[in-house]
């Protein structure tokens, strides 16, 4: 079994109103040295994959396909056995 | 300036309806060796803090007052300077 950990983030160029949104509320709370903050995604997958190659590939494609929006967000995949 | 990325987790005894449809969907899109999706939040700081202790100890602070509940999710952080 391996886990795929997958981020998705916002690609650069894409306004982030969520993450301004939690930055306003950090500074409310104190902190004053943020220069931005940026909102995105973590997805876990385990997958009954043959090997760790196949799994990260597999992993890709989800993200191709399903998980992230290549117009708007950036995605990487971390496999590791499980 | 500091890069600090933060994952944050839902705790693995929280039951997580937004994986499981994103499971269906996905082994609806012909995706058949998923074991299981677990959705959590990949959030980006850019911090302007003096060095790199005190940037992690400042993100890990932000999340266990606002980006995390902590009764619910688990939360990792990781600075990078950047």
């Amino acid at each position: 079994m391996y886990e795929a950990q997958v981020r998705v983030t916002l690609k650069r160029t894409v306004a982030d109103p969520q993450g301004l949104t939690v930055k306003h509320a950090l500074e409310s709370l104190g902190f004053n040295d943020i220069a931005g903050v940026r909102m995105g995604k973590f997805i876990t997958l385990q997958l009954k994959a043959k090997d760790q190659a196949k799994a990260e590939a597999e992993a890709k494609d989800m993200c191709a396909k399903l998980l992230a929006n290549p117009i708007i967000e950036d995605y990487a995949v971390e496999v590791i056995k499980s």
